[in-house]
């Protein structure tokens, strides 16, 4: 059973500032649920499940040794981010803030410039999963990784890519090359790439004047002679590039 | 003003049901709505804009011609499918319905079959247009094209590419290659891709065991070695090979 208070207390935390305060948050769906069970149990705070999950995953818990309170489903929904949730919610430990550790030389990744889509960035911390991306950087201004839309679109990738939250210039050293998504760079197709930092600017306004003169490669993913569109997506474009690095440099 | 008919009648347009049975759909925004205004003004069968949205476009509607409502915020919050409107409605007639025209010979498109996700279709329209591909074809149980969702995440590309719903088998010819992004399939890097059609499957389960069988060249983005991510998301995969074969074949 969940009391009134664990109610309240977990409701809380659909919003940043009280996620932040308690450095805890939400994460949904049996799918996602199990893949933390078995891979990070450590960072569950609490888990609620209902009979449901528990008939279809009846060794999933007892076999990773993880505590849980039943719930029932209409409980669940008082306290679900989702309007139909999905019989498994675990309240999680924030990450640990550790330092960037990816080598330029070796490897490549992205920084986000303010982007404010939290399904944008949990598709792309997706894409940087699958392209094998350890850890991406976010200006500090850009949405929440924590939020529970970033969560679900990054289905269990938020588990194994990290998320560093600072200025560009923390992150690039003299000689990195420098990457950026423009509308007026070279064709990306035609550029020969190295590793490096790749920036991806804000859904409506691009990449910001102070980064834009940090940029030592301007980009762009040519569009179609007869295309009148004027942008692609900010996570389409930044999946199109990074396929690019990883086709020209593994 | 709008009178309290209109709004019930515009607020049904939410549903597909009632989409269908009048052949109308919902557009909002600014952007998007001067989009249509100054471009295919002729799919207008009301547009209610507030005050906000005049002072800024005084020129806009007058110039096309356009016939308006003038509403206020409240009303506009009544019929909008946005929980943050911004300031302009089009209610719009459904496209009509023609003939697929690609001759797959000479252009590459998409089939999505099955894909479930408002958002993804929208995106995947805008990728299209970017990639100047006219039309696009989807499986009937796919996502509805005017879904308010998809039309958001198109910004104006339903203008520009149409989407035919169709089975597979009425779509390709006895020579037109098919391509299926699967797990399993050729190194889509390493293949000499050529114009034909490209079936991008459904969310949580792939492409149907039906159209499976269709497939000439199965095709996969591979994952990098140290990845253990399952999958990308749908629309994240389309954009990939569409670069791909664009990059290949432009």
């Amino acid at each position: 059973m969940i009391s009134k208070n664990q109610i309240k207390q977990v409701k809380s935390l659909h919003l940043k500032k009280f996620r932040d305060e308690e450095k805890l948050f939400i994460a949904e769906g049996i799918k996602v649920v199990n893949e933390i069970v078995t891979t990070n149990p450590e960072i569950i705070q609490q888990l609620f499940v209902t009979e449901t999950y528990l008939k279809g995953n009846s060794n999933v818990l007892p076999e990773n040794k993880v505590q849980y309170t039943n719930i029932s489903e209409e409980d669940l929904k008082k306290i679900s981010t989702q309007s139909q949730p999905n019989n498994a919610l675990a309240v999680c430990y924030y990450f640990e803030d550790t330092a960037p550790e990816t080598d330029f030389t070796k490897h490549f990744s992205f920084y986000l410039d303010d982007i404010r889509d939290p399904g944008n960035l949990g598709t792309i911390l997706r894409m940087a999963d699958w392209f094998g991306i350890g850890e991406i950087f976010c200006s500090k201004q850009s949405t929440d990784v924590y939020n529970p839309k970033t969560i679900q679109s990054a289905m269990g990738s938020f588990l194994r890519v990290k998320v560093h939250y600072c200025d560009l210039y923390e992150v690039i050293k003299k000689n990195t090359p420098v990457y950026g998504a423009v509308l007026d760079g070279e064709n990306i197709y035609n550029t020969k790439l190295q590793n490096g930092l790749i920036i991806i600017g804000n859904e409506a306004n691009g990449i910001s004047d102070k980064n834009l003169k940090l940029i030592t490669h301007p980009v762009t993913i040519p569009s179609a002679a007869n295309s009148t569109s004027e942008s692609l997506n900010a996570a389409m474009a930044a999946s199109v590039i990074c396929s690019e690095f990883f086709r020209q440099l593994r």
